[in-house]
């Protein structure tokens, strides 16, 4: 299998886009992805798109050739697939373009992610975001996603001895962090204090302690790296691209304050990248409840369990810390948009290895990961990725 | 690119299975293909399904995950990876998992298709299947599938004198060949006339012109080519696997009456298998509506515009005739599960090529052709199957 890299990365910006439709905003980041990469339309050999719920936020399937079409694509005939496991719609999709170029078979490839989730009621809106976990035995029940990620917390408190300051400090990074990103849902920084104080959702987490539902797109062009220096100065790498699965349903884990489908995704990606934990600077890590993020900072590996707390309470992972963590403001603050969370956390993980984060570029950064996971774990995404000298 | 085997096939019963969950069908199909192969879990690098619309349908998406947890398959974690194309979905997520095998990524894969569409209401279920066509140029405007292929069999009559008795023989000939297929969602022969006198869904096309809505599932079991006789005595080879898209609304495409994508991706399909149109014996052809079967016919490269239906009166290509086509009773009479459409077409040419199809068995067939579409053609996905001495 050969080496793959991204040449061209694009974004919209994430939030309440009321005034943008779902296809403009999947147009947007492809186009702005496409033109940086220098690459033509009929370059590509395909598209592949992560999108988890078009079909009951805007009454659309069959996204990927809309997407192709309406970019002024369709010309070409190229094959366009659509890729769906919930949160980790995204990433999984990038997983299958990185084999189609990795085997040969395709040379460049456009990979987006995008959802459009505030056009529908809050009700509604909890209804799609919790199909993503087990509908017959977990949501009919009421156990939406904030209800079953909460129960995660308080067996992590009792399992651990975390306490509610240690996951509530990701809002507080996130926002941090978000504040320095124009493209961010939200970019007012908050306190300690004020996620403590918000309203509660499913006790223990607040409403801070919770991802927004966001609007946005997010696209990369990739190729094989023994092309990219003729479109590209700073060609990024991916050294590994690996997927794991888990039950559906928390009640059927071995444990379920370990995603283990987060701990072999990351042992195999590390195996595959010959990297040591220590050696990356910058991380995306899924956390679309803050405990979800202390428990992804564990189980990829740098922290034992019940540990990351501390090591976040201490700097260890703010940017200018040993380890960069969501310097995009992660789900909290960038924002939730399903489809396209995964590959906006590689176009952060891109622009910090390019050096363009601006007001939040980790200084030294040469090997970043991004952590993309779907419903309570049942599929978890890494890929880390490196700038190439 | 290694070549790639089907070692196994499994697939349900199709039709209106009112105490069956999606998840039991998906295990049952799943699981007859995994017996057939002689493989167990732990052979198993990864799982891909096809599934149009579980998100609507059943509240429920993330099902790859779900159907690989259900089938006890959880606790190896493996990569699980839902692919959704409309109508499509099946065969491209076939794609997807032939794709994996040749570039040496994986060895032994199961892919899936289903869907269970007939628990929600007849009026819901027209706005569903609906969603895998453009939904603010089309759908909205009250353009529903079987009303844009109406459109597509007028034009048709138009350009190439085609008659109304000449697609309505698709439905004839379906049935004829449901009637043989344990499996078939109806196994009843229709006349002509009873076709031409159902009552009209969107003229010309009437009620027995349009494929039901029904559940089922279908699976494969894949693996190389070079290992498959340990596994099976008739290991059938996957000689081409390609995809094409086009345009999502009929307004844009520069024909109507030629879908483009089928066209190319037939094209491709020969080239790779390097093999001759009139080299295959037995083809299942995509046809929701019987216009859509007859203009597979022309698209493929059997038949020039507006001659099938001809050869279609004449016999050509029913059961003993120069070409079978939908032996297993096509979308009309097999019935029509979305997402596992393209994943049944290619049980019904594995069982066609093995010898194993019974009453409806052609004789000396050596090469088979699957072809399946979404929508009004914005992806169609064709595959050659070959039968190994």
């Amino acid at each position: 299998m050969r080496e793959v890299a991204i040449l061209g990365v694009g974004q919209t910006k994430f939030g309440e886009l009321w005034d943008r439709s779902f296809r403009e905003i999947g147009i947007e980041a492809g186009f702005e992805a496409l033109q940086e990469s220098s690459l033509t339309s009929k370059d590509l050999s395909a598209l592949y798109i992560g999108n988890m719920a078009a079909g009951t936020y805007i009454d659309q399937e069959h996204i990927a050739p809309l997407v192709l079409d309406y970019s002024g694509l369709s010309g070409h005939h190229l094959p366009a697939v659509r890729v769906e496991a919930g949160g980790a719609s995204g990433a999984l999709a990038l997983a299958q373009a990185y084999l189609a170029i990795a085997s040969g078979l395709y040379e460049f490839v456009v990979v987006g992610g995008a959802e459009k989730m505030t056009d529908v009621s809050e009700e509604r809106g909890i209804a799609i975001t919790s199909s993503a976990v087990d509908h017959e035995w977990e949501t009919v029940f009421g156990a939406t996603l904030p209800a079953l990620w909460a129960i995660v917390a308080r067996r992590h408190m009792h399992e651990h001895g975390t306490t509610r300051e240690d996951f509530a400090r990701i809002s507080v990074m996130d926002h941090e962090n978000g504040s320095k990103n124009p493209l961010a849902h939200y970019r007012n920084k908050i306190t300690l204090d004020a996620v403590l104080d918000s309203p509660p959702v499913a006790e223990p987490l607040n409403m801070l302690d919770c991802a927004p539902s966001s609007d946005g797109a997010a696209a990369l062009v990739l190729g094989p790296l023994d092309r990219a220096r003729k479109f590209t100065d700073t060609p990024i790498k991916i050294s590994a691209s690996q997927v794991a699965s888990d039950t559906m349903a928390l009640m059927h884990r071995r444990d379920i304050t370990t995603m283990d489908s987060t701990v072999l995704a990351a042992k195999r990606a590390f195996e595959r990248a010959r990297l040591n934990r220590s050696e990356i600077q910058v991380a995306e890590v899924h956390d679309p409840y803050s405990i979800s993020g202390l428990i992804a900072l564990e189980d990829l590996g740098w922290y034992p369990k019940g540990k990351a707390g501390k090591a976040l309470a201490e700097g260890e992972i703010s940017i200018g810390g040993k380890l960069a963590v969501n310097t995009s403001g992660g789900l909290k603050a960038q924002g939730q948009p399903f489809g396209a969370v995964g590959i906006a956390q590689v176009v952060e993980i891109v622009r910090q290895l390019r050096g363009e984060a601006g007001d939040r570029q980790v200084s030294g950064a040469v090997a970043g990961l991004a952590h993309n996971m779907g419903g309570t774990g049942a599929t978890s995404v890494v890929h880390i990725l490196e700038r190439v000298n």
